[in-house]
């Protein structure tokens, strides 16, 4: 039986939920950002519904406003680590910045989460154009470009270092008294406008060989990041077409990196209210919408164009800004994008984008979002979707009972899990490491 | 009932064991340095014996002849997290370099553990002394006393960045719309030698208020980090009068910064290799010994004191080399004083030093072993211990089932755990936030 195209959906958890006002509803937990239970709930309901992999955003900073809005209040890779032991087949992604971190530390860390899951995780590498996260660390924002190259030589060196052990390395030969094999253990001896990096790592290869890469950034820089390294793409898709373009130039570009244009999985952001019901839906939205806090909202819009926008009348129809020279350009055009594809005011656009963070929001019965999110699968504008239920874990509890089972019985997505490592699941080869010249063992 | 002082005991979970050749022995498995089931399995004994704490060390870089023996394989603040989820009350101690980390991405991390253990973290601050090491992160090793300069400032901004959070600035009020109090979370605004950090942490204060330190440096300079920031300290104890003294001078300092002299818990570590006859003793001293690779453990002493020792006569008496002046200086001392006490020759060294770290070795039966450890504890020369099982875990399993229930019913020891927090567990009072001005909540 030839397997068809399969959909890949991971969940994104972000802490109480996708709206700024998730933790505000009734059937919400307001210490839910901060309860690890939380997050292993939610990454077990994701596995009862056979989905791809669980994502945690991140910065390493309190986030604006978090007096009144849910927040990353735990680290991501302590989390993975908490949830890779309450798991068993779901994949875990989680973003680290390049700008404020050693590749050395993160190649480890990640590496050894990779080992104790058995090769079920990913890394989300961003540059962290937050200014509050570069006065953590002494810095102020690096330039948009310079915040790129060093973040695609970290990638490199990430690769480097995951490669410095091939994959029969590890003997534990008590007889011959051979631990490992060192003629399988390389230096990298990298040396760049960033890192100067002797190698080799400390933490031998994981079933899948190393963690997949994920990306995010939707700019020029972004999407020959990406093209370079990304095994996978959290991007932004505000309509089929605009998706189907961003695709293809992705494509293109990994194409002229001398890479297959199929080994990016392409996975827009679906922020989603679902309920069984028109009338029970929008009083969802509506819920979820008058708890949004209308000066935060308009903030973190103005926030993505790097202007104070506190002066503009709410219901006047939302202006033609100009997009930031240095902040993350992918969501500033996500915004004026489905500004004018509605013509919608400051008002509207604020519910419409659910509290303001530039994804699109799929408001729909169970049926209605399992037919749009075949019909941008079918047309070629997603591999899959990187799901952000409204409220957590209950939007995702909903989107797991209600749609995954009719996804299931179009064909179209998993009923159980077939493959190990994510990998594997995303349909990525296996990496060999550089460094290899010996033959593989055969015993 | 007036509580009796109680000795405490951490593990030192040293991957495979603390002998080199633990890897080998037939009870071990050559994969445990690498599968966190082992660290996991080694904690439940840990606990199940009410140990006070595991213990993990660390240095960012493949140990030196790591092809032949058991090496740390696994990141020790991932391999926490999954110790944290698949325990209840042992404490979780592990080591991080300040030389090469931020202390905002350390603060958070450790913070986080904090949190979802419940409040049963310490953070073990080293220097690194390794070349391998600094080479990871294109540097040389920094001279001594810059190398803990740099380590005092990192303790001072976890601190401050631990204090950012008041105990009562995470409130989830959903009804007056306040998920955090403002007006309890402060900026740090650290301007020093090494590091610049605006802060506030973006982690809530955990139930013991924030991870304890621990300190394992010996030298004058790191005496002084410890008498300023340790809770604990992983020290080195040859003998009851040279730890006496170090004690002694420890306390001294901690009183000159004001501190109170008790509230340092002075854990020396502490090797053991436990059978219940004399026979049986020997026989398995025998095994681990001729199991260690001679070769491998005349240059582990040779890096102990930055020489090549390849050339000296094994059955010669230890030569009285000088103490290195940019290394660690502990171990160096800790080896000559082994060395001359027992006038022994580098054989009969590297069969006492176990291969050759520099901690004492304990080679007892289940009841010499009490004894040893009671009169430690009770002459003051030690608070408890940092115990180094030979072979892990089935070293600590003899020392749980045959020398803990000794302990017990000398009324030493507990016999279940009575605190939920570590600091509660060694008797340190919960910290303030050195930021807080309003009154604490009442409600």
């Amino acid at each position: 039986m030839t397997q068809t195209r399969q959909l890949h959906l991971n969940v994104n958890i972000l802490h109480g939920g996708f709206y700024a006002s998730a933790w505000r509803v009734p059937q919400a937990d307001p210490r839910a950002s901060i309860d690890i239970g939380h997050y292993v709930r939610s990454a077990r309901i994701a596995e009862r519904g056979k989905l791809d992999a669980m994502f945690l955003a991140d910065q390493p900073a309190l986030e604006d406003r978090a007096e009144e809005k849910s927040f990353n209040g735990l680290e991501p890779s302590i989390t993975l680590a908490a949830i890779a032991t309450a798991t068993s087949h779901l994949g875990l992604i989680a973003t680290i910045s390049t700008s404020y971190n050693e590749p050395y530390n993160i190649a480890r860390r990640f590496q050894t989460l990779d080992l104790l899951s058995g090769g079920r995780v990913g890394v989300n590498l961003v540059t962290t154009a937050n200014g509050a996260a570069a006065a953590n660390f002494g810095q102020t924002v690096m330039e948009h470009a310079r915040r790129y190259a060093r973040g695609q030589e970290f990638a490199e060196v990430l690769l480097k270092l995951w490669d410095s052990w091939e994959e029969d390395a590890f003997v534990g030969d008590k007889a011959r008294n051979t631990l490992l094999d060192k003629r399988r253990i390389h230096r990298i001896d990298h040396e760049g406008a960033f890192f100067k990096v002797a190698g080799p790592l400390n933490v031998p290869r994981s079933p899948q060989g190393h963690p997949i890469i994920v990306q995010a950034g939707g700019s020029d820089d972004g999407r020959d990041f990406a093209a370079r390294y990304a095994d996978a793409v959290f991007s932004v898709g505000e309509d089929q077409d605009l998706a189907l373009a961003y695709i293809g130039d992705l494509r293109r570009r990994a194409v002229a990196n001398g890479r297959d244009p199929r080994s990016i999985v392409a996975l827009p952001g679906l922020g989603t209210v679902i309920a069984s019901t028109e009338a029970e839906l929008r009083r969802r939205e509506e819920e979820l919408g008058s708890l949004i806090p209308l000066d935060y909202a308009v903030r973190r819009i103005g926030g993505t164009f790097g202007q104070d926008l506190s002066h503009l009348d709410l219901d006047a129809p939302f202006p033609d800004l100009p997009i930031p020279t240095n902040g993350g350009h992918t969501f500033a055009r996500a915004t004026l994008n489905f500004a004018r594809q509605g013509n919608l005011t400051l008002r509207q656009l604020i519910y419409k984008l659910g509290g303001g963070i530039g994804h699109r929001v799929l408001v729909a019965t169970p049926e209605a979002a399992a037919d749009d999110i075949e019909a941008w699968f079918l047309s070629g504008a997603a591999d899959g979707f990187n799901l952000m239920p409204d409220v957590l874990p209950d939007g995702l509890e909903i989107f797991v009972d209600h749609v995954v089972p009719i996804l299931q019985k179009r064909g179209i997505f998993r009923t159980d899990y077939r493959e190990n490592t994510l990998r594997e699941r995303f349909g990525l080869p296996r990496p060999t490491s550089r460094y290899a010249e010996l033959p593989r063992r055969t015993a």
